[in-house]
């Protein structure tokens, strides 16, 4: 079965930093902005993985917990080699799994984290990711500098860098259940509308965690889709609707939170970061949601194969949190 | 702690499919041979996930697996974005994990398979990882077309694929405990000699294993690093007795164990499919060994951050094997 039930697993805190843009976008409640997008460092790479550092290490400092009493440190982001996480792992004593979902990359780390406590297996695990709008843009489109137009399609990848702290000590937060998507490619090979190639899978993995758990869509009080975009989030309804016949009210893209509309993000934000940054700030912050269902969402092209001109999978994974 | 101990966890079967030249070398047990790169396929990508597809299908259907028996396929690669594990998980109906571990792969996934075959979140799933010999130079060195001179500490990509079924269900083979390790940086930036990047790396999980463990070197029959190489294997040798006393006597690297001298391949082979070949042909198919400790290693470059001359961290993960 697709679908996990957890026991005895929490999120205790997280921390973060934003971006420039982001600082002066729609979101509140964040730990740091960075005033550019070097921070300090030679290139963007380094300036990445300088700001994991910095949210790891904080994460540790604000919970007293010292890098031996962290069980596994789960990273992943956008870039090549997922090194953005790998290099920051090395500068901590913790052993480290790198994972790659795409912008999916939060909830599989969730899920591992959750898989591994549940079965008493680790009891401090801190969950990592990234991306960085220049780092994402030369990699997998072209350097900003070179001016490229946009289609309307298009989202744009949020810089910013958020660590979560998972364990099996009781908090407020309870992961209860999860559910792992399926990579489903329904033949699209345009990488500037990732949007139509990720609600599918979205769709697809929101119905199966409601059959596997026998829940109605009323069960949720909110659900969160990661990244689909402006764009993306009305073909989402539009499949739940047609080929699920689920009437989806109570929701929000964190694609659509971050960002405002005269910041001109074409069709939002973008990015693994996304979903947590969202979820933290407008969501628990606001603590109105006791049962709330996040799906983060991905892309799973590569630049060799998406000039292959093959369709590109979506993935979705989905977890369950309830607010105690 | 690094080491996690597992119940009712078991290696039920494997499928491969090996590269020309590989048919060529060392190994003896296998499943299907390519008689060429293309593999029918019109790109070198392409034929990779092909070879990926064909070794799932197969185990799924020697063990009489439908799709929907198997409860997460966790896959990895060296192709960025872990593409060919992505496009190929998109042509099975299986949930789909992505993870990366540079040539640690495997290890990374029989990890994650146990921890949530031991937690009871699964009972049939599936590790799949491959490499592809000029997918890896395309990506990390130059196309060979090139001709680029090679130095006698690189290593040579293995061209072949493997799917590995871990269930709960009692076999032979059990997944008895496993150690995550931590990405360590000892300053070298040179991707051309990644035996000398892993060795530390390697020695430090082997050590982390034993201490966590209380278990002495002679409790294993034999330790298998995955894709040292001629030369990470004597400094990897050389680290254990220098720094923790350790005198490895009952050891193997699965580089030095798959291609034969005349096959010129310099330090010798690599890639994250290396330990599992060996491990399966002349390992546990000699049935001379009862407690094995795989140790997978790998190198966590990206060309981008190679060339910004970071120091590049290795990674190892271990996993601890009994043969009933």
């Amino acid at each position: 079965m697709a679908s996990k039930k957890f026991n005895q697993v929490y999120i205790k805190d997280n921390f973060s930093v934003i971006g420039p843009l982001e600082g002066d976008g729609l979101l509140k409640t964040y730990d740091l902005v960075m005033d550019n997008y070097y921070y300090g460092e030679k290139t963007f790479e380094q300036a990445e993985i300088k700001m994991q550092k910095i949210v790891l290490a904080n994460l540790l400092n604000k919970n007293k917990l010292s890098e031996n009493k962290v069980d596994v440190l789960i990273g992943g982001d956008l870039i090549n080699q997922t090194s953005i996480s790998s290099y920051n792992a090395s500068k901590f004593n913790i052993p480290y799994l790198g994972v790659y979902s795409a912008c999916a990359t939060y909830t599989e780390e969730l899920i591992l984290a959750s898989s591994l406590i549940h079965g008493k297996l680790a009891k401090n695990i801190v969950a990592i990711t990234s991306s960085h709008n220049l780092n994402a843009e030369r990699q997998f489109r072209y350097p900003v500098e070179y001016g490229a137009v946009k289609k309307h399609t298009t989202t744009f990848t949020t810089t910013a860098a958020l660590s979560t702290l998972i364990t099996n000590e009781q908090t407020n937060i309870k992961i209860e259940s999860a559910t792992i998507g399926k990579a489903i490619d329904m033949g699209i090979s345009d990488t500037n509308n990732m949007g139509a190639i990720m609600a599918p899978a979205a769709a697809d993995t929101l119905n199966t965690h409601l059959m596997d758990l026998k829940r109605s869509i009323n069960y949720y009080d909110l659900v969160i889709t990661g990244d689909l975009g402006k764009i993306g989030k009305e073909l989402f309804l539009e499949v739940l609707n047609k080929n699920y016949n689920i009437n989806l009210k109570k929701y929000m893209d964190a694609g659509c939170e971050i960002y405002t509309n005269a910041q001109e993000t074409y069709a939002g934000a973008s990015g693994p970061v996304a979903l947590p940054l969202v979820l933290f700030d407008k969501v628990l912050s606001s603590k109105k949601y006791k049962k709330i269902l996040i799906i983060a969402t991905g892309s799973l092209q590569s630049t060799q194969l998406a000039n292959q001109k093959l369709g590109i999978p979506g993935i979705a994974h989905a977890v369950s949190l309830e607010v105690i």
